[in-house]
């Protein structure tokens, strides 16, 4: 049978260390072998490395972008839907997401963590806010392998 | 060089007459070979099957819902984005979108049309709310071939 | 016994004619005759009278401004609320109203229009757009007691 | 000279402690000696608190609701605002906010935080979340204080 694929958040900064970006390069690559979409606020940094390692795997990504001019899009993202909210468009990724994975991340990246668990969706986290209600896991394959698992159970997929 | 694809709306009505449904069908397959992005609300009516002639030549469709269950979308969105918004969700689609086609449609359908024409949005009419500032036109191929060239127009593309 | 307040939205442009504005300010001052909150987009013109005139007659105003700067709300806003949301606040108005009254306006205000009567919000429309579904008044004073009798009707009230 | 009001959000619970409702009725209390808004999401505990200490000193008090019903709101909410747009709506309490003051609070509470300080709108924390950029205090008083202040600083006030 068809079955409708899985959507993953993957939330962080735009600034982030290499390691954040080799981290976040992995988990998009993760998500696209396992056929899941990738929905990110479609900027640079760790958002930006998730949609190049989805992309290397020929996986779909989803930019729900801050401003309102569609060229802020990182190159890698697929779709790119400027929504003119900043901040406020965080809610839209959770809202659009059955799972989250947050990488290292500033206050936009908490709120989109506190914005997850206040809407019973679930967040795997590496390295990132230590906030109860966070799945905290060590590795790239770790968080994806977590996030599918999760995004399934919320599903029923 | 690479350029990037047009974002094109189809707003219209869940619930649609076979006419409004056959031009629907039409539109979406002529965005679809033109290589544009199909976004709309996702639900029934015009925008099924917009989406499902999107699909039928191999198109992307979008789909951004306005409750927040994924599985409210019509069988042809490809990538849908619960949003749990209602009827305020009618703006982010136009916020997506580089030019909007209406077709027919009831208050829901206006409100796009107008948030378009606020916003700078170009709109394409058929059979639609009778609007100054919207561009009438007499077939599907022809709000196609008026929605590529307006796009075109506002991104500089 | 107590009561609470009914919610009436007066919209309409930005830009107004010497008439509109007359019969705005009218309007805001029998809104706060009967008690009623005035909801706004908290700018200039049909807004900004209709403020005025609620605050002659001690009435309470609410400005749902579409920047993220208070300073923005004209000088008769009594509680101004910044959003970030531009024309999407539109949504927020209506949301917040029991009834509307329409002034003249442009694109906003249709949009404005067309989500309340997309919601069930009632509207009434002084020399405003004519959509189906307005309850079209000749004065100020009509507008103000549609508007009344409509919330009423829609709030048990 | 007029000097516009201050605009105060209350973050908090609406299952709250004994402790934190006497601490939130205190702080709505203080806001309104001070002449501020208090803005809050105009449910249950914390925030009803919070309302009603603002009411028993003469202050204005504004609920910006999750729902779209503005019965929901709790009974010392001047200005009952529902939206329809659930733990959305949080990025829009501080949007209207000059400074927060978060009481206690659960992860609705935590995203307004991360919102707040995602973007420079300074947060004071009573018995709450412990992140980095959020000024620790120990008593209501000095949370009014202390909010007062910030949001002075903030607006140039």
């Amino acid at each position: 049978v068809h079955r409708p694929p899985l959507y993953v958040a993957v939330i962080g900064s735009s600034e982030a260390t290499p390691e954040q970006i080799a981290a976040a390069e992995a988990i998009g690559r993760g998500l696209a072998e396992a056929s899941a979409v990738l929905v990110c606020g479609g900027g640079a940094g760790v958002m930006a490395a998730a949609c190049r390692g989805a992309c290397s795997a020929g996986g779909q990504t989803v930019g729900i972008l801050a401003g309102d001019d569609r060229r802020a899009a990182n190159e890698w993202v697929g779709i790119a839907l400027p929504t003119g909210l900043g901040e406020l468009r965080n809610g839209l990724i959770v809202r659009a997401a059955d799972a989250a994975i947050a990488v290292g991340g500033a206050y936009g990246t908490l709120s989109e963590v506190a914005l997850a668990l206040a809407t019973s969706v679930p967040v795997v986290g590496l390295g990132t806010w230590e906030i109860e209600g966070v799945r905290a896991v060590p590795t790239p394959q770790a968080a994806v392998a977590g996030a599918l698992e999760l995004a399934r159970g919320r599903t029923g997929g």
